[in-house]
């Protein structure tokens, strides 16, 4: 896999490439059904879309890639030109007078002044930037930059056509968005598509229903997971492992309630800005109404006033996973990845005096490295996201904002953190650490966050008395090491594919046997099995074992076994029995490995399997 | 304490003394305060009350309690007899036509023919029972018994007025009631308020503000408990010890989430008759509404349908430890007691054929005794719950409940389980099984339940194949060995006053130094401490220890740990360093117990504590 860094000098490398196909594309669609209307064409990660709204209510079909990509081609073989011109507002206004969503840009840019609505990059308020197709074959509203032709596009493939609502919002029309991936050679479309076949067998959601790790029912409803007993077992070990790790460090476990009178949401200022995401109960007959917590940090700040009175208790650690719950559109639910709830975040607020602020947040990333090491998770990077200085809502709390950003800058820096950093896209109450990495498409996706937050301690009236007897607001570190367990789950299942570590596999030995002569042998292998204390990274560390005695033959036993990813499978035969020996399967990927050792070997052939963690070397 | 039977016998034997001097109060209210309205005045534990409604909105006041205590002792010293009589419904009309609530009360009568409306016992459908006292003094709706006359009525107090609804519904008239208790002696009553400040002291209210337990903030709403650290550490502790053991009994955790949709809940039948206990989302802009889940029998039946087919698959047992919410007046609300919620249950479904029914509930049964007994919860014993079988709605289903029943009996007779039976009191789908206890003021309690549904799994299609191939519905028993965790903390807290057994205290062993010579000796200690792998009832164990280095006297840190209830102190001064001995003192009670040992005994003594799971002894 590409680094990190390789991966975006090429995205940026082949934008131009893209955007061209975008505009090759739009063309196309247009010449096939005369009167189609044009929404907007961006680059995204690994291609291009463009959103269109054929006339007459005509819809296209996915049968239809091929008609627009053969058009396409020609149009590359025909090797036009791509050429930049500035338009006056009132000229670009005339050209697209049959384009009415194109119109609304030109509308927007025209009263904003933005020179970037939407996707597209336009030049000042009074010109707007197009680029021309040849002899105008194609004129489109764009920033560019494009290829000089259209035969200088590389490698690219029409993916499929989805619904999108204009500017994405459920009250515009919907339109059409017609995808394409694009490289520069056959080679790396190819590895594209291998990547993506990839990507498919080891989706979360495929494993889950294989592995038998969660189920949804209609009746419970979607977004709203239900974990089997294989996913809880592995949710509930995330959960101990994260809290033995987070207790050494000093942070205290409580427990608040999911529902919550509207009264708190008042008093933080969710119910201002957060309402939409949240489920709110019908008024009772006492005249109350409650919300679903949809974050923790209120309630910590309640266990917070009543825990701390001086600089002397600070640092104050509070830690909770207990479920969250958060209204979302039907259609964005993914398993485990975005649910409605339970979210189980891996959650804590840390209360801390400016003083204490970089130690802490020097402690959060370490904790950050130690427990992504253990899941060997190692191309990861933060992103730093800044508010813009230059902008006038921060004069205000300017000094605070800039103390707290260079507290974390300078916590990344001794780390010796690999970070970027967004101006202008802080939390609205501080600056925010995402944790990023690349999921098994190569995508950049956000696993896990960090935020300090410098606002809403002192809207709460949360204090604490300084070495000066003086009345003080601390500041608060939020952190979700994990994010959600249950989004980590989905995550680490598309990282391995299912063969998850030794030590978080829901069954880690199985016993399989296949003659029915062994009774006393199994046991004395049972005996090892259940009596063996590992060294697992938690202290519930007893072996998780079955034994499959059904009457089928061994090669349907292996198959079940290896369906079900069991690390360790241990066959039992009359030749076993004998000799006291015990064959081994071990299968951490899609390899698997035979071995056959001494029965007095297996006590510490298993004890040594999770020392090493099971990690796959 | 007196045992359960002997509690009970001495209950009966003060029933007609009290319920004498219900009348005697009433009289007495009547004749202070004339035109007073009168309610019902029946017989509870440990004493009675009269609901009474004063003329001209006049309101008694607890002064006033005084007042009638002197009437009702000349009542007393009169030495008044008690005369029973039948009156014909009309006589009795005209008797209490000033009394709009008895006039209630025998309209009630004369229309449901029943023999019992609220507490009172009448003599067929045409007659009324009244008691009259002395020459018609006073004269009630009765069916006693009673004392022969006023002078036998042994010792009382009057203890606290307060408001309660006609017939406790909030839409109806709210009149006061005037409690009082009674005994035969003078040293019974004595022994009563004796029993009443202990109780006073051990409310878990007390405690757990005291010992930092849990908290209840405004904002987040009444019955709505936050879990402080060290009570989250005890209901953590409490939910690990209970998985471990059940997990080894063959239970497999589950999670499902707390917002669900309402088609479960017209699936289940529990929209039909659980409304007003649900909370209820308004609804969202696709047009669904959400509930949360006032149980979760409903979602583990949509497991069983992912993981059942056959026979093999049972018996299945599906354990969960998630939130429950359910609705509750805020006058209801006692700490932990009973709540809105979190009502985390130690809950689980057991699914078995017909054949299996009898073995699982033997296996219940003896989960109870297994955890009763680590808490040192002796007195406890069952309350099975039957239906009345002379009635009409059985007889369907009738052989069903049958067999229910009597497998439920034989468990109990097979594993020699003290029980009492009540007909009539069944939950709708099935026979059902509480575990009474007494609490702290030997009054009966129900701490956890187990039931058995023969109705449900049907009315939601569950499924299986049997040994014939035929399809089959499972039968289900729902049982919560410990009730919901919140609440047993609440009872444990009254049993021990706070000295909760050495493995559950959230802080078990506290280091007091009165040296800051003492560093490198302190750290000697916790190097112990910090290493020890105590055989608790728990795989998660660890010793929980903290150090007080605050400046402060010994004293006062021994004041602090006391107040705190720390199990085990270790005080270090100069001496302990000098000699390497380790001075100890013992709280697991009122009483302390010094001792010194040597530093090397430390491990030991720490250990076989752990053992021992320091019981008192």
């Amino acid at each position: 896999m590409k680094s990190q860094k390789e991966y975006q000098v090429e995205q940026e490398r082949l934008r131009p490439m893209r955007h061209s196909l975008a505009h090759i594309m739009a063309q196309s669609i247009i010449e096939l059904w005369p009167g189609t209307e044009l929404g907007i064409g961006p680059v995204i990660e690994d291609g291009f879309y463009y959103d269109v709204l054929l006339p007459d209510g005509q819809q296209l079909q996915q049968k239809d890639l091929a008609k627009i990509t053969k058009r396409m081609h020609q149009i590359i073989k025909a090797d036009l030109p791509f050429r930049q011109e500035d338009w006056s507002i009132s000229r670009a206004k005339d050209f697209f007078a049959d384009q009415p969503f194109k119109l609304e840009l030109i509308a927007d840019l025209e009263q904003r002044g933005t020179t970037k609505p939407g996707q597209e990059a336009f030049e000042g308020k009074d010109l707007v930037g197009v680029y021309i197709t040849g002899d105008e074959q194609f004129i489109d509203l764009c920033g560019g930059p494009h290829e000089a032709s259209t035969g200088k596009v590389g490698k690219f493939k029409l993916t499929r056509v989805a619904g999108a609502y204009w500017r994405g919002d459920n009250k515009n029309p919907q339109l059409q968005r017609v995808y394409g991936v694009a490289f520069a050679s056959d080679q790396e479309l190819e590895e594209y598509f291998v990547r993506l076949e990839e990507a498919k067998k080891r989706d979360h959601r495929v494993l889950g229903e294989k592995l038998k790790l969660f189920m949804h029912s209609d009746k419970v409803g979607a977004g709203l997971p239900i974990l089997l007993p294989r996913g809880e077992q592995i949710k509930d070990l995330l959960i101990r492992y994260m809290r033995q790790l987070e207790q050494a460090k000093g942070y205290q476990y409580i427990s608040t309630p999911v529902l919550t009178h509207e009264a708190l949401y008042q008093a933080s200022g969710h119910a201002d800005y957060y309402l939409d995401n949240m489920y709110c109960t019908e008024v009772d007959e006492e005249g109350n109404r409650f919300y679903l917590k949809p974050m923790n940090c209120p309630h910590h700040h309640q266990v917070y006033e009543r825990l701390v009175q001086s600089y002397r208790d600070l640092p104050l650690r509070l830690a909770e996973a207990s479920p969250l719950y958060r209204y979302e559109l039907s259609g964005t639910l993914t398993g485990l990845i975005r649910v409605r709830g339970p979210i189980t975040q891996n959650d804590a607020h840390i209360y801390v005096t400016p003083d204490q602020l970089k130690a802490e947040f020097i402690k959060v990333i370490d904790l950050f490295s130690e427990v992504y090491q253990e899941f060997e998770i190692e191309d990861y990077w933060f992103r730093l996201s800044l508010p813009d200085f230059g902008k006038d809502k921060f004069t205000e709390d300017g000094d605070k904002w800039q103390y707290a950003a260079d507290q974390i800058r300078e916590a990344l820096f001794e780390t010796g953190s690999e970070f970027v950093e967004a101006e202008g896209e802080a939390a609205f109450y501080g600056p925010k650490l995402d944790v990023q990495i690349r999921n098994v498409m190569g995508k950049e996706d956000t696993i896990a966050t960090s935020q300090i937050d410098i606002l809403v301690p002192g809207r709460m009236g949360l204090k604490y008395i300084d070495q000066e007897n003086q009345e003080q607001t601390p500041i608060v570190i939020h952190r979700a090491i994990m994010g959600s367990f249950e989004r980590f789950i989905g995550f680490l299942l598309e990282k391995t594919g299912g063969y998850l570590p030794f030590w978080l596999a829901p069954e880690q030995v199985r016993i399989l046997i296949v003659t029915d002569k062994a009774g006393a042998y199994v046991g004395e292998i049972e005996s090892v099995l259940s009596s063996l204390a590992l060294n697992q990274p938690l202290q519930a560390n007893q072996l998780r074992y079955k034994v499959d005695d059904r009457a089928e033959s061994l090669g349907k036993k292996i198959r079940q076994a290896e369906q079900d990813k069991i690390p360790v499978q241990i066959i039992v035969g009359e030749k076993d029995q004998e000799n006291r020996t015990i064959s081994l399967r071990k299968k951490f990927s899609d390899k698997s490995e035979e071995q056959t050792i001494e029965f007095d070997q297996l006590a510490n052939y298993l004890s040594s399997l999770a020392e090493s963690r099971g990690k796959n070397e």
